[in-house]
């Protein structure tokens, strides 16, 4: 369910959710028996009172669109009449037609948090992406030039489902200097990890099958587990990772068909999965045959000491996939990840691929193995990992200078998050309307778990704001938990609302 | 299963074909009990005699891999050991691991033919590409130029899954001009038509839904239907496109989930469904609630006449969906297309698509944005209509100077092809040897059907070859078709190896 409010005032706000309710209701988008939010999380997701939403549920009930009864919450109330496209005045009920009654809109605090951080003026600490302004679109021009002039109309015409092998050959050497051995053909290009993870969906997994993940973990990898029907076994991790010891003990009952980790500068704790760790892993998953995900996406982006080996370097058994992206280190625009994993693998990935969208952007391809191939992306890498360490420093001086007693946090030693421990004493909707009051954003941890998460944290992330707003933000957000905190410990977050059965 | 052949003469083919089966049934890729292709039909698909793969398979029958008794063709034996991975000589076996055993390959013979298509030497009339030599490269790098500098870093940032918001606006507004009114939220940019394909089967398919499709249609969306575990129910088409009347006559016994259907030009026929035909179909998608995805590929591409309104302008009930691509009049690798539906339906896509890879990528969104803004697709487009009838033409009055006794064709209105009908007279393994001895290439047609074709036709695409290619490559086709001729009818083509249940 999402709800786009506009805040200019054109329209009361209870109104503006009223009405969107209502046409998805009336539209059948949400069918009879469908859960409203609770108010309070509605209000959360949209930074806004809780008064507000009560005011909209009360006018849907006096329309006698959804009922309210107590431990049950709001529902849709059955429609007495024929479902009309209230959108369009047509005689056709989509949602009749979908498979399932269509799919469930994930929750959309989100997206909410993600359109809230493009607002003007706001500081946003919302969301993982790049650093703008230290974009390298000079080497990207540069790099589009030459490979237009030197491979011409090719470049624009479709390449192998696989990737365009040149990039893959180059990518292959890349890797092999970061001690990840494996062939060109061991590669296969993906449209972005997020596509690489939907992709193990397709390859791995009956609805029904389980999935050993991290809690907390990122929600996208959770959505698509979700979506394919597969039952989450989250386990526990601290700051040296998943707690492996705890998943060789669910292992006596559980056959996980998929494991699926970020062992380094994990999204969104920052926790870096420690080297004893990473064998006790392994030897798990080789003891069990089960195939490790192993999800690189920050790998790259060390700010302090040496890199541990990945579990794809240190892999007797095979069993381990390696999964990465250039939306960190250089374009998220372009789409374009890879997966490392064994010939039989890649051609099934490649087999779903082919038909889901035939293969990844050509050019883009192109552009990036120039990128590689010439050093400009090591280079750059080089050169935000300096940026980088510099913003995480900045965040954390201001969290020393500025924090609330309670909070807590951790230097990471790379990524993009400082993952933040809130003191248990405030009050959650009211941290959110304080943040919106004081143009700050955040993503909350409760998305990142399966369950109710032990402590309220926050994911703060210093690599898309401005270095000069870093200081400011924390100013503007220590300022809205220190006028947030109650007198009483405060109930804990509710997990994310369960699209598919949860373990 | 794909077979690649070095034609070098390196190793024996028979060698190889064997080599290369044995890897797959020994790394378990073809699992047992799976039936290897029939003999006539993999010599057919790799162009060579059937004497050959006959060697091959008598190969692994004396290995014991395969089993070969007469009504069942040749099967994969049980290996009587455990199944090591013969790639990596590790242990895991990961056809165990995949979902249903893994997917299995499509019919290898499209992918081999788009692979000897790209030989050097080799005239192609196989693969749908527009002409190479008159992509806009100019007008691609023009607008590249501008949006880095008018919309800098944001160009390589995420888009919203449903598109750049002024992308979207463009092509309503672009659209419009056509006759095809919809807003901007009534459209959601997709990663290629292919992913429009296939998300309608997310959307809309539970496993055992029928689709309705024409016979012939394009292969790429009956391999994304079947994938989907749909059943096609194929209606034959004449020179008026689907014949109506037939599945008026078949709706009183299905319930087809969906109609698929290219109005205007199809693939691989060329044909146009006419004005008539339209509004009956519209009328019975009315009558039965069957909501229509309408694929617009080629109605741009129109070299004679005045345009047919399309099914959407033409639609009273709201149940269209028409999917469009600028892979044929702009660039297939940048895998950009555009659905135009209902916004309950744009919804359902949307969420669809952000579990898949997020969005489409954006700076190709932007490019294609300014190109149609500035005039620069329309101005294209008109030139390539010029272009493409020049060698539409120039193909017809090769096949007019050329053709062997007994084969058909017609001149299309628009699109990429002729649909050449063979005598029946020609021994299709032998055209398959003589081709490749001519160095020319096409589509034939069983892999358009889900059934026996009636009559054998060869796909021949006219846009990607040189103009000063068309009349030797018909030349070279129509000397292979004299020599493949018998004294006496063949047996009809068979229709692509089934994958799922087929109507």
């Amino acid at each position: 369910m999402n709800i786009f409010l506009d805040k200019t005032g054109s329209s009361p706000l209870y109104r503006q959710i009223h009405n969107q309710i209502r046409d998805m209701i009336l539209s059948g988008e949400l069918p009879t028996g469908y859960r409203l939010p609770p108010e309070r999380r509605l209000a959360e997701s949209l930074g806004i009172a809780r008064t507000t939403v009560i005011n909209a549920y009360e006018e849907l009930k006096s329309e006698g669109l959804v009922d309210a009864r107590v431990g049950r919450g709001t529902v849709v109330s059955p429609l007495t009449r024929p479902i009309p496209d209230a959108e369009e005045g047509r005689s056709i009920s989509w949602p009749h037609y979908f498979r399932d009654e269509g799919l469930r809109p994930p929750d959309p605090l989100v997206r909410n948090l993600l359109e809230s951080a493009s607002q003007p003026g706001v500081i946003s600490f919302a969301i993982g992406l790049p650093s703008p302004t230290d974009l390298p679109l000079s080497l990207y021009e540069a790099a589009s030039r030459a490979v237009l002039s030197e491979i011409g109309p090719l470049a624009l015409l479709h390449a192998p489902t696989e990737g365009h092998m040149p990039f893959r050959e180059t990518i292959s050497r890349w890797l092999t200097k970061r001690g990840i051995i494996c062939t060109p053909e061991e590669i296969i290009i993906v449209s972005g990890s997020q596509q690489g993870l939907h992709l193990s969906t397709r390859v791995f997994l009956n609805p029904g099958d389980t999935v050993v993940i991290e809690a907390p973990t990122y929600f996208g990898a959770m959505e698509a587990f979700r979506r394919a029907g597969a039952r989450l076994l989250a386990i526990p991790a601290d700051d040296d990772g998943m707690q492996v010891d705890i998943l060789a003990s669910l292992l006596r009952h559980h056959r996980p068909k998929l494991i699926y980790v970020q062992p380094s500068f994990q999204n969104p704790s920052g926790a870096v999965l420690s080297a004893d760790r990473r064998q006790h892993l392994l030897r798990l998953a080789a003891r069990y045959g089960i195939p490790i995900l192993e999800d690189d996406t920050y790998a790259e982006l060390r700010y302090e000491g040496a890199p541990l080996p990945s579990l794809k370097e240190l892999d007797q058994a095979g069993l381990v996939m390696t999964l990465g992206t250039f939306s960190k280190i250089l374009f998220p625009g372009l789409r374009l990840g890879w997966l490392a994993a064994p010939r039989q693998v890649i051609r099934q990935f490649a087999l779903a691929k082919q038909i889901e969208d035939l293969h990844a952007g050509t050019p883009g391809q192109m552009v990036i193995e120039r990128m590689i191939r010439n050093g400009d992306l090591d280079a750059h890498i080089a050169t935000m990992r300096s940026v980088y360490r510099t913003q995480r420093d900045r965040m954390i001086a201001a969290l020393d200078r500025h924090a609330v007693d309670g909070m807590t946090w951790h230097r990471p030693d790379g990524g993009f998050y400082v993952w933040c421990g809130l003191p248990r004493t405030v009050d959650r909707t009211r941290l959110n309307d304080r943040a919106a009051e004081e143009r700050v954003s955040f993503l909350p941890s409760y998305p990142c778990f399966t369950d109710q998460p032990p402590v309220t944290h926050l994911r703060l992330n210093f690599s898309y704001p401005g270095i000069e707003q870093l200081e400011e933000g924390i100013t503007r957000l220590t300022r809205a938990i220190r006028s947030s905190l109650t007198s009483r410990e405060q109930v804990p977050e509710r997990a994310q609302s369960a699209t598919a059965p949860l373990v």
